[in-house]
């Protein structure tokens, strides 16, 4: 793949300074780029690194773009401009379109137009496939599942039955789909399985990344709403909601029937409580437990950070004192607020 | 699936209030519900729905039967009566009998009479699968695997070398048990590994949730008592001992060479270290971090939960001064008491 | 499998004190070894079992030699020779040499000699798999993938198209390397994917746990370095460099562009933010959350641990007035030293 600096700026709809001509091979950080390579800068930390730079050009916005001695192709927003220019670049192995020999596709399963379904995929009765999917090797979709035109799953997938995919959902490998919830009633000392009757619906333009687990609805459905993306290694309970276009990083994890809004940032490590509701525009920074409700929009942290393990085990151990803590200092202030009055 | 109200009664052993011709056709959350669905309440939180359910019965206890204006079936536990109805109504898709043409089972292995062995499944040698159990596509089950009968694995599980599970054991997609527990010993700085001589021992009636992963054990085995039901995402070390009847919610994590009791409650993205000792009986809250044994039954928690970012800024800053903190509170109430003294 | 214990004695570099025609037939804990096995003491806690212990012979270093009344095999490191020794003992089993009928390989793929293929393995065009590996059942390794000599994937491993693995790498069931990292920007609300250009390169002598994620870089590669050991269910961001011989314990987590040092002990659920630095020889303990480079090696922690609910309750509650609290002890410090300057 190479073009010149011309027709990335075109693609991107940038205003180019500089030579048009040059011949791009690839993009790659500002502190790394080589003089066949294009690099963009989106954060004042990093213009340190302009002076140096041996990139062709680099992508900018209007605010920096004065420090930019190369090439330059200044936008609005230099990251979104990087990701259009990533996707020219990337390599991506596409499988051929038609069905490997290895495949076990039911007779009664319908499968789009221009797919490409790889070996040893399964795919159960009555499942429905839209248009030129990607399906990789390895993969299960069970029965009844639907899949929205363009979606690419990777290898080593799995989609229970009866859950439905929108149109352009990318789903990672080792990604399950429609587990069953973790629903049981205790009876006398025993756990009696609750049968889980709802599915998982999933919208258009959604990613699942590597590992990531949702569950299947109790009685309702588990609901993932258009634009999602979620990271690695992330548990969604069963009857989940989540609201369109929020983001969730990895490790995280959120117990059931939880409904999270629309616009959300839910960072890594994240653990959200069962049947609570956060609202739109949400953010939650890294690791933090909600517990409650979040009903504003805005950014929400609990716990501690890692600082020198000894200094730490004291005052870990001075959490346990806290409310005793707390009732000194009002009873000191007490007898100061006593002696005033006496003196 | 149809069925009239007075069959579900009886198939609940409930007191019937109402029409028992009326055809049911699923169950549905109180809300929801239409007039074929019948639905349940153990929660009074839920009552506020009655008045405007379109349910054509409800299942409850005799504390809230007085509340529900439509039929109702009237029973000890309203939650285990919702969890056999569900079973009635679950329409989970079954592999036929017998053994896939593309599965590959070792000549040397036993398969139980009525089992269904779905595409791709990989059975070692001289591997022992019960009586009628379901194994999905993609499953691979090691070299003199033992399962018991009924047992069901979904799509792409995993199970290594001699891993023994019981009856009645359910393992959703994705998990991974019998993998080498986290053995090294440091010898001038580099790791070398310690084989995991054990393996891991399942009871009966467990259900094993997707992603989850159980580590085989160093010398001696990993245990997993009878009725123990772990959800997704959830790490359990090597020589873990997990008692009867304990269910652990996901996300959480287990150290290696830890007993957990009997009956307890491990909820959601809990870790707990190694080489600990957890009593029966006993409830950990989500999130919270177990760094001692728990002799005593009851209630543990550790953390903190979400707040206003600023806020949580300020308070997690003085969390590193604790210590501090509670020496000068000390220090001033000796000052007061020299006061006092004095005056 | 069965030695002398002279030629344990041998095999293990030890000073033999005792029968040297022992038979052993395998290694067990102090406490419930029988007359055929050997046991190992590398830690005084377990000196109390050395009275009762059955063990034919235990594996002990010269401090607690003089404890040990059974035969003696003294060494240096008893938990290095333990894990020598266990390696003798282990029974693992290997697929026969050969590519199974059932596997998919690439025209263009290279295998190298005395290579074990298992049934359903996919490998895709020009990959180079090295000599004498064994890639069990189900694993999918994508295009241009290169894999060192005398690596291991167990059944159902996932490799993405160009991720790079050493020699001597162990990677167990259900990990998957080199999806893609998470990466968007945001344009208006909605996620524009930037796609992932960068792979993953590992080390030799490595070992990846099961489900362990380990994502591809962005621009760059993620790197892991010879001799780390990840353990289950750890997150990998894209961009993370993990310098040798670091050990990770389960579900840990590693944001994006973060950088481990050498030789770190980082144990289970540690949450680790993007963009940071940690230099060598630093462990973290247990579920820690790491938000800022960590600059001198050490031991760092956070968080709190369990205890009772309801004293939790209190103290958690108090953890948000942390500020207000500090606050109010300098109020009443100023005014004692007040009171003390007018006295």
């Amino acid at each position: 793949m190479s073009l010149t600096l011309a027709e990335l700026a075109k693609h991107l709809q940038a205003e180019l300074v500089g030579d048009g001509t040059i011949i791009i091979r690839g993009l790659a950080p500002i502190q790394s780029a080589d003089a066949s390579q294009v690099s963009f800068i989106n954060n004042a930390k990093y213009v340190k690194y302009l002076a140096a730079t041996k990139a062709c050009a680099v992508i900018v916005d209007k605010q920096l773009a004065a420090r930019v001695s190369v090439a330059k192709l200044i936008v609005p927003d230099a990251y979104v401009a990087y990701a259009k220019a990533a996707a020219l670049f990337a390599k991506i192995p596409r499988l051929p379109v038609g069905i490997h020999p290895t495949a076990v596709v039911a007779a009664s399963a319908k499968i789009g137009t221009d797919c490409a379904i790889g070996p040893g995929v399964v795919i159960g009765e009555h499942a429905a496939i839209g248009a030129r999917c990607q399906i990789h090797a390895g993969t299960v979709i069970g029965d009844e599942v639907e899949i929205g035109d363009d979606s690419w799953l990777w290898a080593n997938v799995t989609l229970y039955y009866r859950v439905k995919l929108g149109q352009r959902v990318m789903v990672h490998s080792g990604a399950v789909i429609g587990s069953d919830g973790f629903g049981m009633a205790n009876h006398q000392g025993r756990w009696i399985k609750v049968c889980q009757l709802g599915t998982v619906v999933i919208g258009n333009d959604v990613e699942i990344g590597a590992q990531t687990a949702i569950d299947r609805g109790a009685l309702d459905d588990t609901i993932i709403g258009d634009g999602v993306k979620l990271d690695n290694l992330i548990q969604i309970g069963h009857n989940v909601n989540i609201g369109v276009h929020t983001a969730i990083a990895g490790s995280a994890a959120v117990a059931g029937s939880t409904t999270i809004g629309k616009h959300c940032m839910i960072s890594g490590g994240v653990k959200i409580n069962g049947h609570i509701q956060i609202t739109d525009q949400v953010i939650v920074t890294g690791n933090s437990a909600v517990y409650f409700d979040l009903k504003e929009p805005g950014v929400y942290s609990s716990g501690t950070y890692a600082i020198a393990h000894n200094t730490w085990k004291r005052n870990a151990h001075r959490f346990t004192q806290l409310d005793d803590m707390a009732k000194r200092i009002r009873r000191l202030e007490q007898l100061h607020e006593d002696s005033h009055e006496i003196s």
